[in-house]
């Protein structure tokens, strides 16, 4: 009897850093989710001002859940590197926090596990969507930015230095700048912001990777988008010959747009095609993924 | 006392299938080679009748070695999966040849292990090479064919199909005819097999990889040798990208050629450019993993 009552009470948190917006929701142990809330970035205010808002939303958030926290996970931008977030030059402060840390001693709960927010909707999958029972697996997100999470023996690895799956930085072509020249080829040819960027250029107006999808019979912008799926659908067939995945997943809010031009490129390149599903979770990816990774830390 | 002997006399079998030769060694179960002999596989003979050679010579060398064969290892060209080998249609009989469940019954050993070469290979290279203690780990061969082994958790993956790795098969251009057309774009620009082909087409004669090195102040063939490094440099430069491995590993008989250009795509491309090495085995690499591979089983 106390055990149940013990384990009805216990709850995770999961908290997604993004770009616009923090979103935090609490669930049961068993991943049935309880409450939820979110609040604006405002990543111009400063890391610690960030940290700040989220743990006061956080506290918030943990006081009107019934029972007691247990863990909490997190997904975040950039990559996470001995317990601290990398790759996030675009937010100040963020870059060289001590994320893990911060919120462990914000939270007081020891159990807390933080991944960037393309692995975490890695592990959503894997816990409860495309992914499930997935030995070998590949995750490809398509969204404001490009990423991938790889799938060995069930687990999504990290890599030696967080960073697995980063694949804006892969090149298209051998003598193209790269990370070092302060460039990421394949993020800014086919992420969101870099479709905006070159449609923007093209078009000689702002104009959103939305509204570029919605030009689409306009034969500039048509090209434009072809070439970007081509891009994909290479790199994600040469990861996929690489990988020899069970499954490839993709997610992201271009993921219905791209899914096609991968799925051929796939059939056509690799020598054992594996089905190339859409992903489960779209708009919460992260979030959900959060939620994941704090049931991983339990 | 009793277990003092049994140890010492007990010894796992190394065959290495090749496409010219097949190298047979036995070792102890501490790694030290006993006895190696070696034969030619005259593959027109066809698949049953070079197994049958080999188990006439593996049965020869397991009667000159004291003590008892208590496991086998084995590399083969080509790829296994489900028991059988894939991806091999260049020697007559041996695509889908059952070659674990053979060589188990002619060895008379239930512990037989069969992987591809490059897998082989890079067993070895974790076990007494360059790849000690690596939990992430990338291996790359330049040779014949072109290939590769991805090591996570400190194990060769090989992949759903037993394809992880099959890097021939990688695009260099998103147009360019795949594996579904018949065809392995990267082994074809960069492959020891590869560069003779291009290499006689472009000089109007019969010349191997090697007479191209030798041949490097040509500038028509300095261009060749360049670009295929180049394809080379990116293709490994993507997958470390991707894998993200503690450390990069390069053998086969062009490994030395294409380290440089490799070292410095990784360094100029990876957000974490691990160190890029030279394999410590190169002659005998699949042979010796082969019997890494028997160790694994025994």
């Amino acid at each position: 009897m106390t055990m149940g009552e013990t384990s009805v009470g216990e709850f995770v948190l999961g908290i997604d850093f993004g770009g616009t917006k923090v979103a935090l929701a609490t669930a049961s142990v068993t991943g049935d989710r309880l409450r939820g809330t979110r609040l604006p970035t405002r990543a111009a205010d400063g890391a610690k001002e960030v940290v700040r808002r989220v743990l006061d939303a956080a506290h918030g958030l943990i006081a009107e859940t019934p029972g007691r926290l247990v863990a909490a996970g997190v997904s975040t931008f950039g990559v996470i590197r001995e317990g601290r977030v990398r790759l996030a030059p675009n937010v100040p402060g963020w870059d060289d926090l001590p994320l893990p840390a911060l919120l462990r001693d914000g939270l007081g709960v020891p159990a807390v596990r933080v991944d960037n927010d393309v692995n975490a909707a890695a592990a959503a999958e894997l816990r409860w969507g495309r992914l499930q029972g997935a030995d070998v697996g590949l995750y490809v997100n398509f969204g404001t930015g490009t990423g991938a999470a790889l799938v060995v023996g069930g687990r999504v690895v990290p890599g030696t230095h967080g960073a697995a799956g980063e694949i804006g930085y892969l090149l298209r072509d051998p003598a193209e700048p790269g990370y070092a020249d302060g460039r990421a080829p394949l993020e800014e040819y086919t992420s969101g912001s870099g479709l905006a960027a070159r449609g923007s250029a093209l078009l000689g107006e702002q104009v959103t990777a939305e509204g570029l999808f919605a030009r689409r019979d306009e034969p500039a912008v048509a090209a434009l988008l072809d070439d970007a799926a081509a891009a994909i659908g290479m790199a994600v067939a040469n990861l996929t010959t690489f990988l020899d995945p069970q499954r490839v997943v993709v997610g992201g809010g271009m993921a219905e747009a791209f899914l096609p031009a991968v799925r051929a490129a796939v059939d056509r390149a690799v020598p054992f095609p594996p089905p190339v599903e859409a992903a489960r979770f779209v708009d919460d990816a992260a979030l959900i993924g959060a939620v994941a990774l704090g049931l991983q830390a339990t």
